[in-house]
């Protein structure tokens, strides 16, 4: 078999590991071929690849970052794009595709092989947020950089007596606030999943401050405050309720300091959170995905997806990653509330 | 309620996470009071105790070892042992017991637990041994530890074109070995579950220096060789089968060197892998094990201990947890050989 | 004799090995009582203080922040300022000061000795711009986390076919940039102390974007475009030529996004550069000022603060240290430029 | 010009980042071309080669090793070897060498330089014992990775009342020893330098058990006792005073045990030390190096070696770099013994 390899979506640490392991077992196993599709579906619908064999994945497994680039291209909203994918593949003598990716990535994997294109999928996101996995790889390497900021922000935020908001990543699911907040120690944690309400925060806030150290505070991105202060703060939020300038952890930390008289500093960790080399977890999931993958492909059990459960990878098929959003379950978020303050 | 907390057996990051944990909910939520005992088991029987409450906590999430001390001291090997622990607990008030540790620390709360001493298990090995629960706490750390050690050796090996061998730790379980030498990308993972041919690996190593990498190889310290090796190193093994000077690391480095004609050389990594702070999966599994462990003593769950299952915390009988080793199946070991070489 | 000791301005990694070592040595070798400060230079202003002998320092050598905690408060500004220093001096038995500061702190230190308080000075500051001493402790950590996040930064890049510029700290000068910079790679250095083109800036990434690599421009928060950027960029700079919105990073990045067409994001180091555990060489150098600040005190050496010179602990007069700068020669940013684009 | 580059001796932190340096700025600036010679002085002896370009260089900053390879082969040692060099040079049109490494392969450079064949030098050692230079690359890596090792060790020790002797590299210099021990708040350190007497180390040993903390000893690889314990510890002793089995830090944790009755335990911690990727600190002294070593060729100022003093870079006479040993002085020692015990 001649087999395709992509990468679309966001960076995230344990790409190459995927990659590395699906050649390492397709070529020495099965005896399989490979080609890389370059910048994710943008390869297949302009023929774009790059060679792939054992040489090329050497070295790659510590490395961030994908060897085959990616991109946020759509085949479904290029004109022609599916008859330019299979163009691509008949060109390219390509008989299954490997496509890693996050929700996007994975809802064009299906719709391709319901149109009898073969794909197999491996799930990948930082934010930890699909549905059929019980983790994707990136993740943990998020959350250890989220957290290792966050304990070097504790001692600056004492001995400056400071409050210091830290935002991280999470659009719409909240898990690396939780578990970064969680292993850090933080004193508030706010997530997409529950509106917060300022005033709650701020209590939190000054609570902590009656002790000999300071408060740390993680919200997710697309956390929101409550509907009160979006009419308070009317002209800072844009028609969606998304606070805008400078990002909610800007917003926020502005708001502790105006109500508790108290400094406040936010810190965007920003894209640091996304690039470099994998933790060990992370490495060893994307590996067993990767490894996983390639036997589903080899077994012609296309339309399918690898996942985490348990200890076990096992396959789903790929509607399921891609139906709903695992987000942060209102349980989760109560057991850590009891750090608040 | 008035609790006792210890922690028994080898040091293991994130045993500070879950004191702090049971602490903050038990106090913060439940209105209890703790004590902590001195150096495991020793600490009821010879009635050392020490203050524990959210003072003592504070910043210890962070930390490595544990601020309680511990000790291998078993109550049932001590003349009177179980009296002592009785008169211990009669002596402060204590209503029940959380006991953290392995298989041995384990094994005493549950026989106490069997002659009417309450008492709730948090499973700890750093060797991901026990049979009850997906993972340890203290697992992962000691993994990444291992893992980029193996990083940095990949580089000295290959600027000398030399055999490096890695001695993890692992005495009866070789679960460190596996993930550290995927993670790191070992070109042999050496488990205690399967005795190894030296000629294979000599293959192996031989296989990898034909390419311009050098080889890695990861050897758990309880790894052995087959009989046939045995025999023929005969003078080189105790009564056991057990490799003796040096470790298996260093003779299995000097058998390398004299089969291959390639320099090699062992590092043997021990301590350092269960000592320092944890990474944030463990800070976060070692929160939520003491979470849920504070709730069960709350409802007068004892004989259990708290275990992970996919990505929940569930109660299991403490029986269970000693009943068997949690060893890696072969098939884990197979998925893995794909790198070997 | 009976010795302050004070921390003031901004959190540094080493403060707290610098209140170790002076301990230590002081009451280990000289028999020496120390007593504690709170707050920097309130501490003496509001006879704020904390007990600090062997017991209170033991532990804290790996600990960002400062136990003794910090402000920005000047006596010379408070009322009657002084006379409560003399006054608080008197009332604890003080016999001389050890003020472990930046430039602010330093600078009052040298007023107070002309004044005849007896003060020994220890110099810090994560920018690395003072001008008496080689190297400030703080400045290798914080340049560390800063190359960190660089290599972080060029696989997300680079996956992305995007340019990331990096703001990183220095108001004034540029050290951080440039070691962060030359240790991570980047593509373009701007610093404080010249003023740069952006359309060179462009220039710059647009070729590097022409290699299979991404470019990554790594910016001094206080660097500044040159004059006639400004006049373009007219309503988005203050009165005195600052960026406004969002500091400089996010402004050169939108910058390049329009004038290549290509996607770029600006990521803040912010805080996190400055707090947490101090790299080896920070603990060494903050070791040693320490140790030669208490042999100066016990000499009674006063108005002197301690500097390295190549790898020598000397003494130099406090108005040394304040006297200027210590900012970025133009041969140290051309050595760099070998590297741009 | 054609350049020929080569890198000898033991692995270390930042040898990339030199070559990256002096290709980049050589065939940037100065135009010239480069050739790789492999596995150090064996390439120009066996004419071995590799490419070196602006494109073999990229992204090998952050790298370990080398991608040159190195060796222990000295012409001068090999017969005919220095006329096989020149024929070497001829055949490949080489004008000049550049050649990085010890005090082996300075000392080749030195006596090759003689004989009018062009070298300029790189100073290279983690033992930063080469006494023309203030420091040398690889030796901040190397300290902040045992000191990293030592913070996890303190922990460990703590909760079993134990002794940790760790052992560091360092044959004939105590540098890493001392460094990594002040930043790691180690208890003892034993040098090279100077010989120790185990009863005193041991009444250290003692005097810490009296706190709640645990000793910790750092001794490097070449310490040894005193004349008295070499001969009461006869037998374990080689011809030499060198002990044998299992190195000085075993030898001297078993002796800490037997004189204490306390447990002690030794950690080796061997090649990590010298592998993977460079501290800030060790690829902006390595990059220097290279920029500066090119300058020194394209001038013709053959003969010399490239070092730091203060935060210059020189050159000097490579005479000067293999005169001497840099050995730790008494002072630096006497400064360090404050924090014993």
């Amino acid at each position: 078999m001649r087999i395709g390899v992509l990468t679309g979506g966001g960076d995230c640490p344990g790409l190459n590991a995927v990659i590395r392991a699906v050649v390492r077992k397709g070529v020495g196993e099965y005896g399989h071929e490979f080609i890389g599709f370059r910048d994710g579906w943008r390869g297949p619908v302009e023929n774009k690849t790059t060679p792939l064999g054992v040489a090329e994945v050497r070295g790659i497994l510590p490395r961030g970052g994908t060897i085959l680039r990616s991109s946020r291209t759509n085949p479904f909203k290029v004109d022609g794009g599916v008859d330019k994918v299979r163009a691509t593949l008949a060109d390219r003598g390509v008989d299954a595709l490997i496509a890693i990716g996050g929700e996007d990535t994975l809802g064009v994997a299906k719709r391709l092989t319901d149109l009898g294109i073969p794909v197999v999928g491996v799930p990948k996101t930082i934010d930890n947020d699909l549905n059929a996995t019980d983790y994707t790889f990136g993740f943990d390497t998020a959350v250890n950089i989220a957290s290792e900021a966050i304990d070097r922000l504790h001692t600056t935020a004492e001995s400056h007596h400071r409050c210091v908001v830290v935002e991280v990543m999470g659009r719409h699911a909240g898990w690396i606030a939780l578990h970064s907040g969680l292993a850090g120690g933080a004193n508030v944690i706010l997530v997409p999943e529950q509106r917060f309400d300022v005033s709650q925060v701020v209590a939190y806030v000054e609570s902590r401050f009656e002790t000999d150290y300071s408060p740390i505070v993680v919200v997710a991105e697309g956390a929101q405050p409550t509907e009160g202060d979006m009419v308070t703060q009317n002209g800072e939020l844009d028609a969606f309720g998304h606070v805008r300038l400078g990002g909610i952890g800007q917003w926020l930390s502005d708001q502790i300091e105006k109500q508790t008289g108290k400094e406040s500093r936010a810190v965007v960790l920003g894209h640091v959170q996304r690039g470099g080399t994998p933790t060990a977890f992370d490495r060893v999931l994307a590996t067993r995905f990767g490894l996983h993958a390639i036997d589903a492909v080899h077994e012609g059990d296309f339309g399918k997806m690898v996942a985490l459960r348990g200890t076990d990878i096992v396959r789903v098929p790929l509607a399921e990653a891609t139906s709903e959003l695992k987000t942060v379950p209102a349980e989760r978020l109560a057991e850590a509330e009891v750090f608040f303050g």
